[in-house]
Parts: structure tokens; C-alpha cells; sequence
């Protein structure tokens, strides 16, 4: 089974992080294709760069299922584009804050995402409104820029830290949930140091993606993802014009 | 006072319709600047176009902002990248969906949209639990293409009749919100028609554009619509690159 | 256009101070008439004076309805007799609630109400459920009595902009709703002192209401808000006794 | 104990119904005394006639409470006044439609209300949101007005009936909560009918006011029930001016 | 009348602190059976002791209804086996934590449940999500093991009343209610000192199971408490196997 | 890896159907153990059955625990017992609802689980309440009892085929949710006849409880699922007295 994990923002090294947490994660026999997107911003921090990043996201998405990846990994916590993604494609797109909810609601009760900057925090509030876990989930912002998780001397991972352990005493958090893709590789670290459950959005996705094209579940092309209709698209957008499906 | 309202599909002659309805509404000495977006789909029908739509139109709203603008209207009612443009510009940014649900609640207790195509309805309803009138609004399709709106031999509005007294029996709907810019001409005839309000979005977003220019009300820049960060955007994307702002 | 501000307290100073925001907020050709209740309580502070206050502004709608008023405003941040306004009247009528949080929600994601007393804060919770807001706005009382807004030597626009530093910080609010009519003059020059958007529902009101009026938007005689039916009423509320409509 | 049942409209035929479930309701030693309000709307339908129907309810709240009643009723399903009652004496103030739903949802987990006219079913649903059942309770309207319940030559049994058919059938509904005062005295009968509960509010309210005063619990003068401020009146309203409390 | 209270709970002293306070809430001519479960943990403290309790507790009421018991409270603050045993008996079973959760509505818009330790606090917010008052209701734990209110030198007592301040001050509760039947004995004290009503949920049941058989309300056997259906049960806890019922 | 999955009801038979469905989801080098429970209902048929199938199959899990199992699948729709098993185990433990709605979430919008009785539908809406999905998910019974499926003469495979086309049709379901274990094997079939993902439990159970494995995630011990504390059990559950944790 191939994979394809989409870095949706243009930078590599932190592709290259994501992609070693995808490759821990995948099963035997499973193959990673880690992309970083071709076009967009460098880094998604807020609603603006989300929008610029969805275009090169969804050709990246669209270019593996042509030739023949099963299933799509869209790695911002932001789950960026992925409604359009799952119209757009017919093999599953999983996005990595749905991922990781879903698996954290499975070890925890109660637990907290702690995401970089606090201009992330509300659209991640609105993600988890619409994944029905506003009940059980706090986001907090450690106020950390996405990049600086790429520097060793940036002290993000310090404020990460702080922020955790507020999450712990004030919200009496029983999970964390990593709200980065940039923090794919710190789960297994912090797990040990705070000795509750840490989820990662990128593994968390690329073994629910391993779940669904096992168990032959496509997205339904039926009602909110039917295949695009074909229609004229123009401008520098052309490219992306849909070629059509049933309405 | 000058509005910006931009159609985000590529097809004029709706823009003519949308401009004509938001010339109606505009008080006395408020300017209306319709326009139509320069790239992306020629309708939005759906999650996938929606997504191409949001570029064309966030560069309509930027040079319009640049040329004196005071408030912007996206005339489509998925509220189409009304976060990303709320974060991008310094002026006041209206949705149609948001805006006439915001009248839809002074008038009734109880309404329905009716909208296009059934592949809207539930991005509707989305839409609807975010604005916080689930509990008051139902969202119904009346299976016609939004560009079947603008054929008069199209049969549409004989379908959106249907659907509106399926409406008012059913849903017991004591107001119609009309799902679709397309729609806009046609709110004060089926308010004759049915004897309940029935609302038009884009004239909706209109006064409350000027209501909000009037009362020197602008987007907050603390939090969710925070400027976006100056950072590289790559590809055929480089134009929208942010020159910067505040963290 | 012609639309009626009642103060449905009993204090001339405070209609005062409502008034001079509504003309402010008006558009041009607009014509503010402000009345001050004739009967009930002095001020509206918790569910008991809301209780009295509705038949003094119910009498104040009814008459300005008959001498050609096109809507009505009431002038309490409780929204009281909203629903018994809207049943009884043909022209539309706004709260200065739901029409603040309506246009906050325009600016920004999270926001909060600066209330007066304690006692009100729960009430108007309340409201902030009813129209949705819950997961959007906060409610915080200063501890100010309502009628100490008239009195500069009080201390309470202190106590005010105490509670507004709170809720920026620990509520990290967007945006602030002033909550009472008695502050409707003092929202610009808090909104230049804090860099936020800062809302007076007064303003909004007017706002609305010329809106709808221009949109040919009445309140909905279907359901809920069905004129009241033909029948006795006795004792010193006689002179309210409805003349009737259709069941 | 003695409990005041108020019956807040003015007909006093109704009175005599809501008196006669409440002392067959009642509890050994428990006296009801049982007032008909001198002044308001003959019935109450609606929104409108609510707004007149509280001072008078108020007025035999305060006069009972005077002279040594133990707790209060208000035999009206909209829980009209409610919160002002409340707010006002020092003694327990039940609704009937609040008091039938926290019975109703011991002994079922769905139920539904069945109530008179159409305009009573949206304000209705409004209680059901604010007292948490609206994922357990449906309201549907019998489309009989209030008073043709005291005349059984009206067919206001048959409609009822009718309307209780297609709430276990299309509801599902495993009890059902009669929405009217004035259908006090049929509950035990279709019981039998029907073989599911059949919840009286006027009963469910005069139990549990027993149940309040017998457990020494009174309404908390804390928050937003605290004691109304002292302050003046005017007007015909006069007489129901505080004489004041604690703020 | 005859109602039954068990303590699911082994712990025979704390079948007395319930059965004083049932005998205390009782009207004249209840007569209260109090039962101590035969078999099970002696304390229940999270979901794995609840699920143990269960049978016991069914044992108890199976055999009361057997032996003409009207009713049947199941005395703990988890409301531990309530479904089940509704299902299974014919006579009402009420919960003490559903039912003080009703009586507390009656008194105070906003109050804080105090139980005793901390892995109880979310179990009881999934019940107050239940039944509806999630944004009525705060949680708190007094970190006070459920055997230690047996024991006066235990200082449960003092930790208890630090916890009741913290929600008054920090929740602006209006009233508490006590989440442990363990604390059955302390309302009447506790309210005293605090001025506030201080709701017990072993007294509150045992009225709202007096006020069920009065009126001749039993629990639906129509859907999600129909009669369990005939079917053998193997193993130890064959003799529970039901013998059947409707569909 | 071994995963148990425990078939709650006592019917070797269901056990089959399970295992084989497990297996057949299972990935390479994944050793299920299927285990038929040992004590309690044949079937699990509403809440009173629920009850009593907990003690089997927590000492099922306590059980594959102790010899080496890596986590546990619960396969009966109910949920039942599961947040007792995930109090009392270290290793993870699978909801067959939980987990089934948890993957039809990643490919549709709006979903129908199909179960077989009535008397289940609420007790299932409970859970999707509970999970977060009650936006996006019906309940509908087929009323077939849960043995019936294991008879291929019984008719219920019809039954459950005409309630899956009234989903599609009223509901517009996107996808179908077999709401049995006993349905496990019918998923691929039913999804090739109606071309809409149909999405089994147990397989997505077992995919489930593997991706936890695999990325090193326990059920947290903070909270609501710490370990059970130690403490008396007596009767003829006392084989299940726990051994203690930290409180």
C-alpha cells in the first residue's frame, strides 16, 4: 500500500520531519510518499496562508492518485483543504487533527492540543467544535512560530513544555495532542517525560489511512464530497479545472 | 462610502444580477463596486470549486481595499474564504450566508434556506452550526444548477417554488432564506408570492457592510484575523505573498 | 425612514444619552424618535424590573407603530419584551442584544459582554445561548448599578474598563459588547483605548433596523410571532386587550 | 404546607380544572389554595398574551407569600413569569411545563409535548432548549385553542388524541407531557388510553413544590434570582415597585 | 407507600447515614426500606466499581418489587445501573444525582456539584451533559476518598467546605449540590452556614419517588426501557436471566 | 502483535462470524484471539443485558491481558462495558461504536448506523451524543433480533437491506454503519450493492486498536480512567476485587 503524506507548506526540512513520524507509523509493507507542496506559503499560521496552501496540496494529492497511491495524508493540524481534497480525489484523505482526535478519544476522556501560535488556536477550536470533541478538548498556544520547531536553539520546545504542563494542572488534561506537524517527532519523548498519552497527527493518520484502504473504504461520493462537476475554471487556475462526475 | 462586491465565479452575467440586488439595498451615497473575480470556477458548486474560488477573490478584496474601498461583499452563500479575507484585509469582509441569517433572526424564530444543488446542502448546514442558528434553520436544495438560475427556460425557479412550499408545510418555516447569489432578484416576488420575509443575502450583506462602516467597526486584529505574517509563498502563488504584520 | 428608540426604563437622562447614539449611528434621512417609558421601573436590573417594563415599551411600540413609525428599537441590553414586541407589532423590532452580538460576530471570532450587575450577567448568558454565541462570547458584570453610568463621579466607566482589561486577557477576547444602553456613548473612545473593536448595541440596533426597513423585511406573522388573538383582558392591563388576527 | 396553584389567565372555569389536579396531587396535610389572576388575558396564546398575563401572577405570588403560603405553582405550560417570581419571593415558585419535563424524564428517555395552538410550539421549544430535554423532547401543536378545552362539545379531546397518535408513532415517544394547564384533569385517563406515561404539569409542579419545602430548600438569592433592588415605579405599575434587597 | 434505597455499596454504616436522611425526607406514611447491597465493592469510586455494582443493586430492587416496594433510589452519585434497573422493574427507580440535578434547577440558575475524588469528576459530567444541564453545572472534587466521610477525624469535612468556597467564588454557584450519598447527612448544615441551598441527592430522590407513585407515573416500557427479553444467561449470574417481556 | 476480541454475549456462534471479520481486518503479523464470554446474556438486547455481560468480559480482558494480549476489542455495538474495561486494563480497549463511527467519519459528512431493535436505538443514540456525532448520525432499528442474523432463513438480511434504502433515501445518508457485531460479515457485500462505504465495527475495532499499539498510546491512567483503587469486594463478584492503584 502506498501512502502519500502532503507537507502542505514549501518547506522541506520540515517535510523530512514529518516523513520520518509517517515511515515510524506505517505497517509492514506499507510505503510513505512524503511531497512538499510546490507552490504556497512557507509555513501555515492562520486562515490566509491556509487558503494560499490548499492549491498545491490538492495537485500534490491529485498527482499520487494518478499514479497510484491508495490513500492521502494532508500534514497541517489545520486539516487544510481536506474537504476539498476528499471531493476532489477517490482514495481516502485523512487530515492530522481529525487523525489524532480520534485516536486520543480512544486513551482519554479529557485531553488538550497544544498548537504553536495563538492566532491558531480558534480555527483549531472551530475544527474541534465541527469533530464533536468540545466537550472533552482544550486548545492551547504555546506561542511558538511553526519554524522555530525546526530550530534546536529556538527554545520552542521549552515553551511547549510550559504549556503542557499548564495543560495538565489547570485543564486536568489526560492527553496531549501535538497541534503541529512540526512536532510529529516529539510524541514519544514527551509521553515519557509527563507519563500520559502524547498523539501525533501524522501517525495518527497514516495508520487510519493504513485502516481505511484495508477495509475498502473510500470517501463516499455520494451528498458533501461528490466527485467536482465539470465546468470552466480560469485564470492561473486553470490547471485545476475538473474534468466532471455525476452531480 | 464605497462596497466592494465580488462575485467569486467567473461568470458575468451573475455578477450583473448580484449588482443590480446590492444597488437596490445600498442607502443613499454608498457606492457599489461590483465586480467579478479574475480566475478560478465559473460557479461554485461544492467544496472543490469553493477552494479555487478563494484566490480571485482575495485579490479582488486586496485592490479594492488598495483603491479606497470601505467594506467587502463575497457574494456567494458558502461564505466562500470569508475567514482568510476577514485576516487579510483592514476593512469590515461580509459573508451572504452569515449576513442573512444575522436578518433571518430579527424577523422569525424559525426559517429554511433553500439553495442550489444537494452537493451544497451540507457545507450549508456546516455553515449554519457555526453561525449558531442550528437549532432555528433548516438547509433544503432544490436539485438546480446555480448557472440554471441565470436561463430563464431553465425551469429553476419553478423548482425553488417547490421547494420553498415544501418549506413552509414541512419545516414549518416561518421565513425563506434564498441559498444562492444567483437568487438575489428574485427575494422581493416570492416575499409577495409566499406573505412570510424572505431574504436575499447579498442585500443583507450590503446594509450591514454600511452598518458596520458607519459605526467604525472593523475587523478585529487580535486573534483569529490577526494580519497574516510576512513569510515566502512559492509558485504561481507568489503574488499573495503578505509583506507582514503583528504575531 | 422613521424608527423609534425606546428606553424602556423610566429615566429621562439615560434616553438621553441612548438617543444621542442613535442620531449619531443614523443614516442620513433617518429620523430617531426616543421616548422614554411611561411606566415601570427606573432601571433594569434583573428579571423582576424586566418583568414591569414590558407594558410601558409595549405601549410606547403600539403608538409609534399607529403615528407611522417603520420599526422599533428597545433600548435594554436584556432584550426585554423582544418577544411579545414582535408578536404584537407590524414593523419590525430589534433588541440591542442580538443586534450587537450580530454585528460583533462580523469582526471578530471570540468576544465579550461588559455588563452592569451581577445579577444581570446570568440573564443575558441566557440570551448569548439563544442566539447562538455560546461557544463565541463571554459575559462579565462590572459591578456598576445601571443608573451610575449617569453619574461621572461614580467610578464606573473605571470599573468598566477594569472589567474590559479582564476579559482582553483572561478571555482573550477579540472584541468587546458593551451590556447596557446606559454605555452606549462611550464605545468609540473605548474602542481608540483599547485597539479592539468595541460594540454599542444601540448603534447596531439603529443600524438593523434601518435595514430591514430598506429590505422590505417585516417580522414573520407565521408561527411564533402570529398577531395576538382577539380576547378579554381585564383588570388595570385592559387597555392592552388585542383586537385579534388570524389564529 | 400550603401552595398557592395561580392560574394566570383570568378564566376561572379553568381555575376549578387546574384546582381540582393539583388537591388530587397533593399530599396528606398539604392545602391548595388555588387563585384565578385579577387581571391579564382570559387565555394565554402566545408571546403576547404572556407579556400581561405576569403582573397579575406576580400579584398572587406576593399576596400568598404574605399571608403564609409555603411555595407557589404557575398553572400555565409557557412557565409565564417564572423567572421574575423567582427572582421576587422568598418562597419556591414552580412552572408546570419545567416541573412535567424533570418528571417525564425519570420514567422515559423520549417524550413528547403536546400542547394547544401552533404560535405556543416555537416558545415551547424554546423551554425545552433552555431546561437541556431538546434532545429528548418534541413539542407538536393539537391546533385547539385554550378555552375550547373547558367546552366538550369543541372535539378538543379528539384533536388531542389525534396529535398523541402520531407523537408515539412518528416520535417514537415513550411518555407523553400534556402542554396545557387546561389539560390538567385528562392525564390518568389517557394513561389507560395509551399505555405510556401521561405527565400533568399542575400535578408534577405541586409534588415537587412539596418536595422543595419538605427538603427546606428555597429559590437562592444568589446571582440571578437575588432579592429585586429597591428603585421607583410609575405609572399603573406602581404598586409592584421593590422595596428593596441586597445587591 | 414503600420505597426502597440501596446503597450499592457494601458499606453498612454508610446505609445508615442514607437511610437517616431518607427517613428525614420521607413524607408521613413512606416507609423507607433501606438495603445494603449483598454483594460487590465497598465503595464506588469510578467506572470499574460501578460496573460492579450493578448487580448487587438489581438484586435489591428486583426483590423489593417482588415484595411490594412502590418505588426504588438507587443511593449513589453516579447514578450507577439506573438504565438497567428501569428496564428491568416496573416500579420507578430514580438516581440521586438526576434527581438532586432537577431539584437544583428549581432553586438556582447556576450551581457546582462537590464530589469526593477526582477520577469521579468527569463519570458526573457525562451525567450532567446527559440529563442536560452542562452549562448550568460545574463539577468539583474535594479529593476525599467516599469511606472517609464515615470518619469524623478523616477531615473530609474541612476539605469538603474549602471545595463549596472555591465554587462560590470561582463558579458564582448559586447553590450545591452534594455529589456523594455519602454526604447525605451534612445539607442542612452546610446550607445554614453558606446561605445558599445545598441540595442532597438521597433526600431529593426519595420525594421525586414519592411524587412518581402518587401521581401514578411508572416508567415506559414502550422502547429504551422496554422488558428485558427472555433469554438464558449463563455462568454466575444465571439467576439473573431475565423472563421475558414484549419486544 | 494479539489482540482479544471478546464477544460480550455468550453465543459461540456470533463469535464465528466475529473472529472471522476480525481476522479478515487484521494486518500482517496481528494474531487475533476471539473469546466467547463466559458468563451472562446469550444476547445483548437493550440495558439490562448490557449489565450483565459486563462481568464476562472484563474477566475476558483482565484474562488476554495477563497472558500477553497487546489490547482488547469490546464487539458489541452497546459499547457495553467499555469505560470500565479502560479503567481497569493497561492495554487499549476498542468500542466496536466508538470505533466504526470514528472511520465513517473520515469518508462521509452525514452517516446511519443500522441496528436491530428499537429498545437499542436509544441506548445507541446515547453513545453517538457521547461520541460527538449526533450533527452527523441517525439511528435506525431494523427490528430484527440480534440471533436472527445468524439464521440465513430468518429474513434479516431483507429487513436490514429495506432500512439501509430508507437511510439513503430520508436521511441522505453518505454512508451506512452497521450498528451489530453479528452484521460484521455483510459490510463489503452491502457496500458493493449500494455503492456508499458501509463501515463494519469490528473491523474497524481491530484496525483501531492496532494503530494504538503501533504508535505506543495506553489508556491514560490520569483521570477518569485511573486504575481501580484497591478496595473489599464481596459477594459472588468478589473474584474481581482489585488489587489497587494510585488513587
Amino acid at each position: 500500500m502506498r501512502i502519500l503524506v502532503v507537507n502542505p507548506n514549501t518547506t522541506a526540512s520540515m517535510t523530512e520531519t514529518i516523513a520520518a513520524s509517517a515511515k515510524l507509523a506505517a505497517s509492514f509493507g506499507t510505503e510513505i510518499v512524503a511531497v512538499t507542496s510546490a507552490m504556497g506559503p512557507a509555513s501555515i499560521e492562520g486562515y490566509y496562508d491556509e487558503a494560499f496552501a490548499v492549491p498545491g496540496l490538492l495537485a500534490a494529492i491529485a498527482e499520487s492518485e494518478r499514479s497510484g497511491a491508495d490513500a492521502a495524508v494532508i500534514a497541517c493540524f489545520d486539516d487544510t483543504g481536506l474537504d476539498a481534497a476528499r471531493a476532489m480525489a477517490s482514495i481516502p484523505v485523512l487530515g492530522i487533527c481529525e487523525a489524532a482526535l480520534s485516536l486520543a478519544a480512544f486513551v482519554a476522556q479529557r485531553f488538550t492540543i497544544v498548537t504553536t501560535l495563538e492566532r491558531s488556536r480558534v480555527p483549531i477550536e472551530g475544527l474541534v467544535q465541527r469533530y464533536g470533541m468540545a466537550t472533552r478538548c482544550k486548545v492551547r498556544a504555546a506561542d511558538i512560530p511553526v519554524l522555530s520547531l525546526e530550530d534546536p536553539a529556538s527554545g520552542a520546545g521549552e515553551r511547549l513544555r510550559e504549556e503542557i504542563i499548564v495543560a495538565l494542572e489547570e485543564d486536568r488534561a489526560e492527553a496531549i495532542v501535538l497541534g503541529c506537524a512540526g512536532m510529529a517527532d516529539m510524541a514519544r519523548e514527551l509521553q515519557a517525560e509527563y507519563g500520559v498519552p502524547v498523539i501525533d497527527g501524522v501517525s495518527a493518520a497514516v495508520r487510519q489511512a493504513e485502516a481505511l484502504v484495508a477495509l475498502g473504504l473510500m470517501t463516499s461520493k455520494r451528498g458533501a464530497y461528490a466527485t467536482p462537476l465539470a465546468k470552466p475554471y480560469s485564470g492561473m487556475l486553470k490547471s485545476f479545472e475538473p474534468s466532471g462526475g455525476a452531480a
